[in-house]
């Protein structure tokens, strides 16, 4: 038994340059045409660059759009649930063009893009069938809705994974390197644990139940772009480590970092979450309550449930479901409400607000909540907070993924 | 999706007689030569009439033990772990005649058995294959020691399942009435929970961590023949019961009841556990630390690794490994070797001899390692013994199968 094949059965396919071929790009990378990509773009670029994104070679023509939209699976027939696309309002750009993508917030340029085909598409139609909504109020929905008019399609060679890896270090683990060191270790059923946020005892407790019965978890943060008001990637990442260090048994979990940003498609997003992390190597993605779901656009079991819709054999990495967690006093432990009979009040249960106030004002959280040493890392952010910028500060308190 | 296939792919295989065919049979089988059996066999010969030990039609020939002894497999290649064979000293039985089947405790005829041969084996080369050992203070290997000089092979046709109806009632479970259950509560992800102890805290989080991530589990407890000293059936039943209904979620755990004798082989027998439940209809065994062994003749993790090693698609049934659990101080929780980096020290640990003590003398157990109601129940039947049952009383603290 081996880990899982990189999505569509072959090898990885990093479209990241290297070397002479990297150097020769990028100085012809310099003649040509600038187009700016937005932050979801650079981070599909970035992803497409390490082999996250694989068998991808680029961004999508309207054909592997449609069938996205319409069947999850590209033109060739390979299963893909999102469209991964770039867009333009430029009308100068034409197929056959190439062009350079440079990233939202610098002048870097991330990749050269051979444009194959440049088409409209209608985004209230993509809209409702990845996010099953058109309200703009929706962050992935605004996202699309303010895309340009047209999308350019063709494969890209991608010269910079942009800042991440000075920022993040060690943390910021290509596809390759997770499956060298799985393959060190000698684990092959590996859970990957999806995050966006701190981990408190619930995160904690879903992480153990993949670790008794497999062989290790891949706590895996986005460090991509959240919501206005989310704790930065860094304070997450420390919160996180000193959990690791004193509660977790020696050689059972892998931190690391992906630099997508969410879309907050739900479901769609949990078969995305559990494609990539085919790419990187894991048996198993851990799918909780609304999983990668926003506001109440969905049901807090449909990114479990549509693991049970797709055709058989559409991924070889599998969805572990676990319902909410929770302290449970009547039981003295963790539980969640598949194996507790008792009461809300017999549970700890803190809203994300309460959490935020209790951490800027100093009052320590309850050890059934939270480990004090999880607490301490958020406390000392947010008591270096300015007044301002505490108040736009929104700790999401449960929600995982 | 359905439930996992009976043992060979075919349907489950009863040999249970029923109506007329029960009577006619009762009528003939008082005519026939007696043949006392022994408890092993006598849990056999029920498990065959109840369809546990699909797909086999009665006791193995000399062919399907040496198969089954040298290569785990039966003639016709099917996979299978551990004889299922009847012994006599009885001279005067042969080959084409036929012996009705009377258990140990009573003159009841169980089944008539049409001897299709009679053969010799090697009982130490049993031994050694099937319990890794020929010391006789093994009781797997004692209990094939004392065996009669010959076994008998032959199809079987059962006439009764003894007293277990009667004693265990509902617990007493078929495995067409397990499946029919399962069906009903659309599960399909069972795990079967293998006791033949109550159920403490540590036993409660295995059978919970299951429950986290699948449909839900069989607590599926000996009813068979123990060591001396063990608790009775219907006392671990109750202390179960009051578990179940306490600190469980409602429709997550079905408890039942089957009528083996243990064997006490380890890792094989864990194989076999994993056998007959995929005829119940589950389709994972939890398997703890030493499952089914006892004394020193296995390592603590054999039973696990076995099940990598035998041929794939051998089983449909898969194993759900899980490691020594407690309740840790630092942990806040219970936990296993595999999720607390603590010490031995943080732990709550009682040896079974300290736990029966305790119970004896009507201390509390710590609420950490034995619930309150269940610790009841255990007390309530050790104050009742006399002092010198009492004394042979040995409770298995930790070992759950």
């Amino acid at each position: 038994m081996a880990l899982v094949n990189p999505h569509g059965g072959g090898n990885l396919k990093p479209l990241l340059l290297a070397g002479q071929a990297l150097q020769d790009e990028q100085v012809r990378a310099g003649t040509l045409p600038r187009l700016k990509v937005s932050s979801r773009e650079a981070g599909d670029i970035i992803m497409l660059g390490i082999g996250g994104f694989t068998p991808l070679n680029g961004f999508m023509t309207h054909s592997d759009w449609q069938g996205v939209c319409d069947g999850m699976k590209l033109a060739n027939g390979l299963f893909w649930p999102i469209p991964v696309t770039l867009s333009t309002d430029d009308e100068s750009i034409q197929a056959g063009s190439e062009v350079a993508l440079v990233g939202p917030d610098s002048d870097d340029i991330l990749a050269t893009l051979m444009v194959s085909e440049k088409y409209a598409i209608d985004k209230a139609h993509e809209c409702m069938q990845v996010y099953k909504t058109t309200d703009v109020a929706h962050p992935g929905v605004k996202m699309v809705m303010e895309q340009g008019r047209y999308n350019l399609a063709g494969p890209i060679k991608v010269l910079s994974t942009g800042t991440f890896k000075e920022e993040y270090g060690e943390q910021f683990m290509t596809p390759a390197e997770t499956r060298a060191l799985f393959e060190k270790k000698g684990w092959k059923r590996i859970a990957a644990f999806q995050t966006r946020n701190p981990m408190h005892r619930s995160h904690e407790y879903l992480a153990k139940i993949a670790i008794e019965t497999m062989d290790g978890v891949l706590v895996h943060s986005l460090l991509g772009a959240l919501k206005p008001g989310d704790i930065p990637a860094d304070v997450r990442s420390e919160a996180i480590r000193v959990l690791v260090e004193n509660y977790f048994a020696a050689n059972t979990v892998v931190q690391a970092g992906y630099p997508l940003d969410m879309r907050y498609a739900g479901p769609r997003e949990a078969l995305l979450h559990a494609l990539f992390r085919q790419n990187y190597g894991c048996s198993h993605l851990i799918v909780g309550r609304d999983h990668a779901g926003v506001g109440d656009y969905y049901g807090p079991f449909d990114a479990q449930k549509i693991f049970d819709d797709i055709p058989k054999g559409s991924l070889e990495t599998v969805n572990m479901n676990i319902d909410w967690t929770f302290w449970c006093n009547k039981c003295g432990g963790m539980a969640s409400q598949r194996t507790c009979p008792h009461s809300k009040d017999d549970r700890i249960l803190l809203s994300g607000t309460k959490v935020r106030s209790m951490l800027s004002e100093g009052q320590p959280l309850p050890v059934e909540f939270s480990r004090p040493e999880v607490a301490a890392v958020l406390q000392k952010y947010y008591q270096g907070l300015t007044e301002e910028e505490n108040v736009k500060v929104e700790l999401k308190g449960h929600s995982a993924a």
